[in-house]
């Protein structure tokens, strides 16, 4: 598109000193970018007929409008096969966690019959399959068991565990309707790299509990009280239960290297638990288990989600471990829960709207904590294994809701026989699968930073908890993005031969630099965090330069300072480069600015920055800068001008 | 300087793919640029002779054996008329601020006297005049008076305002040998604006007990409170007191607007707090104040500091929050300090080095708690003075000390007389200096958000308390540089007419674009918390410019990322590229990087993005990007390459 050419020459080839744009403009786009910057509503602002645009409204908040209509037998057989795949997935994984939480295991299917209903209802993702996860589980219970134990009040534990899902809920909603998505961005990659890592290597550990057939055990979750209470309680040791454990976990790990070797195969891995689990409970029914030291999950009621809205329990004693617990997992849960969903989503170039997903899954929770469920998201695995087995839609989530209802209506007690070491492996063999080796070792080679984080999150887990091990993960890459604005890169440009681009002398090492003119670039906002170091830096690089080329006989006259990749300052910004200008001033150096951006020529403007520089000393380019300097250095050698003539002290100690 | 060229011609033409530097010489380099950006140590580093290098080395570390030396009498002249103006100042404002801090007056004089000379020694500015501050007092009061009342227990109270300061220093010296100056520029000039605004206004407010001669009153420091207390305990209030208090407050107030008018007179506003002492003691000693309701300072003993590092204390029950008062305090007084010093560096052209201040401060707060002085720092108004009266270095703290000691030797029971209204007016007066209306109409004009950080450090301090006030607005500040990281401008970029540039269309309404190319320049680091928004920005950027030339016919082919204002990238950005490009592709359109930065460009290296990306696709300049692509679209439209004639479909539900 040939944009139209304004007749005025002039106002294209130097820099624009036309009047900033109003406020309210400026503060429109910049909380356009700040909270909306996939511009939800584009799709029915543009509708002209109201009752269009009202459903069009009404399917972008409750995305089930919009596809359900379009549903058709097709994308239904697909669903159905990827629904009942997951279901299968969900019971040994849904008694699993529940174990790992210590709340009763019927907790666990109940949490998969509920919230995947009303995900498939306000969730935007079509891949995610709903469910509970183990690093959120052992959380709860970590946090929750600090204030009330679940072995002697197992019933206050459990409403406790509602109200945190409750509180998860809120959190998450809040974030949602706030726009806050931005937060969820702070757990970087290598954060959850880490804290997975970590949290898996953990509950690896406590799963030799299972393993042993012990009754005692540490409710600590760091690793050296673990190791203590195994060792501790070693005459509790059962080499049947071990054996039968192993025997499973072998088998458990066949099918997902087959799955890896031929991933077509996925359904063989997908099934395994809930393979696992047939075989134990006919196994253990068998061989009267119990008898031999393994212990089984116990009595499992027939039924559906009992309510539990009565249940909520807001007491000022528990208030804050719940709060904690809630939002500490609501924040991972989000982060797994969306990762995943926009993963899959770009892959298939979808778009996926994390504040709407936000929502979603805080309704979900909500919704979840009134009816004897706890905190559920999108799993990793669980979606994985949804999308492979085909799901075309949230479909395949109401599918599982339905079979999860009969399993609980009429097959529930089959599995109170379902022995223990049976679930440590199922949940062992997930979470190995969780720790991702190949990963550290790529932000290793990488970025040593991300590999720090990651491995901040990773120990911090391991020997100290899990609150401490994300927290500190999060504040580490809070930290780094502080120093990315605390320490932006400069760098001195020199001209490429042959061509009149300016670049990196670093860089490009064969690039010239004009004598007497010196060239930097600046990036990252200029404002009130790194303006003392830019100060300091810019006056460091004109030190090193003179001090180069006092030997050769030239001293500095001019220093362009090349804005192209500042992208905002602020008050201490702009006072920040008057100092430096009169710091150069008081050598003799002449200062010119190129290429100020939009928001920055603003500012410039705004703070009359212009009119003490001097239009002059503004360009477009480098190029043209350049050229201006040279044609007053040449000027002023004509002229013999006394101030450029003098001699100019270089002293090491006074600049 | 002509740096010798290469004469291999490609490698200056293209992007450059070399090798990325090794891992310790990055690491070198960003230690360096984190730590030491002002590079201190090069003073002496090129130094050969080992003796000459230690000499260097020791004058670096410790200042006064560098200019002592080189001390003449022509300096001392100056520095001695300086000496004297700022410890007439200095015992008024002694007096007053630790009547500020609930410590005995005599510990005011004790701060002028042991940490100047320590200041001298280690201190780095030439300009600073050190002393104690009234936000900072004013600071301690309120956090140590939470726990120990300053009126039923005064000796506890005053140990662990010793002890606040010990820890102070610590704090200080520690973040100075740690090079953690960075943390200090967190209090950016908004934020101190507005926290000096409030704090003066608060304070003003509580001089009205002094002024209305009140025995009674609040220990909190909220307007609220302070005017609630006021009107409560009216019956106290006292004529007399209000009217002495009245002239004393016109007469500094009007020596001030002198200053203002003519600054030479600086000496008259410097020298009248000693005024209104002086007339104050005569005239309550004449009239007998205290039987006409003026209350006066009370007993003042002769003698110099006596030792106090047996009294430190550091009870488990106050430790918090003298922790607590230390580290603040410590904190809000390097950021006046340091600011200040600098400020006048600047102005001379000086450098001064934040860390090696920070150090100087630690050593005088620890000396300082060990000799019965409490929080000292280099005020802004007694600098001020110090430099106006014409301090050549630091020698004239040491004049102040000297002077300082023949007073608490000889003159300190004449001080007994004086009247508490005297100091309120003098107080008041100093206060209302401070609060910078001008400055914070300049933020408003200038940028909202430094306005808005400002105000709520203003209103913070006011109506809640003023570690809350600092807190919030610092909190705001940092919220802002993450939101920079967080949410980086973009910018659609247009040739300019008759030239080669590619600039912003927004800003330079006259440029031409190249239909089916689409050119975006990206800015600041690319890395976890903001790679979701540049996604999805930059998908936005297609899907908005599609609409608009759908209806011109053309479709885009090429989208150019213009990395230069890029300074770094972590894995997860690169990550996020590697979305974009498939996301791209499935639509069919090219994505090309131009000028990647040296750090930008060593990541790809590593991470093999090169590979997958393709060498063709990188440029070293936008126009050269650009013919590339024309040359492409050309090529395609001759060939009719099927994938570049298909329409692509543009559907807004997909995208």
């Amino acid at each position: 598109m040939e944009t139209p050419v304004k007749p005025d020459h002039t106002a294209a080839t130097t820099v624009n000193f036309s009047e900033p744009r109003k406020f309210t403009t400026t503060l429109r786009s910049d909380l356009k970018e700040t909270f909306f910057p996939d511009d939800p509503f584009s799709r029915f602002r543009g509708e002209e007929k109201p009752l269009l645009r009202l459903k069009k409204g009404v399917e972008y908040f409750v995305p089930i409008f919009e596809w359900l209509p379009k549903y058709n037998l097709r994308l239904f057989r697909f669903d159905l096969i990827a629904g009942l795949t997951i279901t299968s997935l969900a019971i040994p994984q849904g008694i699993s966690y529940a174990k790992l939480a210590n709340v009763p295991p019927i907790i666990g299917l109940y949490s998969s019959f509920v919230p995947p209903l009303i995900y498939s209802v306000f969730g935007d993702s079509k891949h995610i399959a709903v469910g509970t996860v183990a690093a959120c589980s052992l959380l709860i219970a970590e946090t929750i068991g600090k204030v009330v134990s679940p072995v002697t009040d197992p019933t206050l534990y459990l409403h406790l565990v509602f109200t945190t899902a409750f509180v998860t809920g809120i959190f998450q909603t809040l974030l949602g309707f706030l726009r806050l998505g931005v937060l969820v961005d702070f757990l970087s990659h290598s954060t959850i790299t880490g804290f997975m890592g970590g949290t898996a290597t953990i509950i690896c550990l406590q799963q030799l509990k299972g393993f042993l057939g012990m009754k005692h055990f540490t409710t600590k979750t760091n690793a050296v009280s673990v190791v203590h209470a195994i060792v501790h309680y070693r005459h509790e040791w059962r080499w049947e239960s071990a054996l039968v454990g192993v025997i499973f976990l072998i088998f458990l790990q066949f099918t997902r290297y087959l799955k890896q070797k031929k991933p077509k195969l996925f359904w063989v891995s997908a099934m395994a638990p809930m393979v696992v689990v047939i075989v134990g409970c006919v196994f253990a029914y068998l061989i009267h288990g119990t008898e031999h030291g393994i212990q089984t999950v116990g009595e499992l009621k027939k039924g559906i989600n009992p309510l539990s809205i009565e249940y909520l329990n807001f007491d000022s004693r528990y208030l804050p471990a719940v709060m904690k617990a809630g939002i500490i997992t609501g924040f991972v849960a989000l982060a797994e829960g969306i990762a995943i969903g926009r993963s899959f989503a770009i892959m298939n170039n979808l778009q996926v709207d994390g504040n709407k997903e936000m929502i979603a899954f805080g309704f979900m929770n909500i919704i979840g904590s009134f009816t004897s469920c706890y905190l559920t998201t999108g799993p990793f695995s669980k979606t994985a294994v949804n999308y492979n087995a085909g799901a075309k839609t949230a479909m395949s989530n109401i599918i599982m809701a339905v079979f999860m209802a009969l399993t609980l209506r009429f097959l529930a007690p089959l599995f109170s026989h379902t022995p223990l070491v049976a679930l440590s492996a199922i949940i062992m063999s997930a979470m190995l699968g969780l720790i991702n080796y190949d990963e550290a070792i790529h932000l290793f080679k990488v970025d040593k930073f991300d590999f720090f984080i990651c491995m901040a999150g990773f120990f911090g887990v391991v020997f100290v908890s899990m609150d401490v091990g994300l927290m500190l993960s999060v504040g580490l890459g809070v930290l780094r993005a502080l120093l990315y604005v605390a320490r932006p890169a400069s760098c001195k440009l020199g001209k490429i031969q042959n061509s009149m681009l300016y670049r990196d002398t670093e860089q490009y090492p064969g690039t010239t630099t004009v004598p007497g003119i010196l060239v930097l670039q600046l990036g990252s906002p200029i404002y009130f965090a790194n303006c003392n170091y830019i100060r300091e830096r810019i006056l460091r690089w004109i030190r090193e330069e003179q001090a180069n080329s006092s030997s050769e006989g030239n001293v500095i006259e001019h220093v362009l300072l090349d804005l192209t990749g500042v992208t905002t300052i602020d008050v201490t910004g702009i006072e920040t480069l008057v100092d430096v200008r009169r710091s150069l001033d008081a050598k003799g150096i002449k200062m010119a600015i190129v290429n100020p951006r939009l928001k920055v020529m603003e500012k410039f403007i705004q703070s009359h920055f212009i009119d003490k520089i001097g239009k002059e000393n503004f360009h477009l380019s480098v190029e043209e800068a350049v050229d201006a300097c040279q044609f007053s250095l040449h000027k002023s050698k004509q002229n013999g001008d006394v101030s450029a003539e003098q001699p100019i002290v270089v002293d090491g100690s006074v600049i």
